[in-house]
């Protein structure tokens, strides 16, 4: 999807809490896909992982970031909560900001890279 | 060593090649300790481990990072070379501007953390 990622950026937190492109993408999928199991497999991961991952979000922040309804005849569904857009905006932003104030230092190293 | 990182910032080149902090931790102790052994053991990584990362920057860069010695009777020494000093420096000053420009992002985003 997109260009391919120039850097990975992942925020820690303390006590185990971290959020990086994962969960953002995750994040993102979940917006579009109005589903955790479809978003977890437009990434190529189980439902399992996906619904672990909604679970660890939603218990690290004060305000859950995932609304969701679990199985039933529809097959449940999800969405973001205003916190949830609130963060992934936020990641977004903070991914635009490295990618315009450090892209001169990234090209940089890049270029002492072998031809 | 000094703070909790509070970010993780990893960059990607293409054909496999990465730098990230582990590397530049690397190089910066290298640097303060004069040998790739020696760094090694700071950051609790085997003694083949460290080289093979060194090896892998060097080939990876058009110029060697580390200017190295292997063995002899007094173990070996190893150095920084300018584009090992310059490589460093930039990827320190990248990591101080996401510090910086992406700041107000980071604190808006652990601001909605569970207390």
């Amino acid at each position: 999807m997109a260009e391919e990622p120039r850097f990975l950026l992942r925020l820690y937190f303390g006590a185990g809490r971290q959020f990086g492109p994962g969960k953002a993408r995750l994040l993102a999928l979940i917006e579009a896909e109005g589903s955790i199991s479809a978003a977890g497999r437009g990434m190529g991961m189980s439902y399992k992982r996906a619904w672990s991952l909604v679970e660890q979000m939603n218990a690290d922040f004060a305000e859950p970031l995932v609304d969701s309804t679990r199985g039933g005849p529809r097959g449940g569904g999800a969405r973001l909560t205003g916190t949830g857009r609130e963060i992934l905006a936020a990641y977004g932003r903070l991914e635009a900001q490295v990618r315009s104030a450090g892209g001169a230092e990234i090209a940089a190293i890049e270029a002492r890279l072998k031809p």
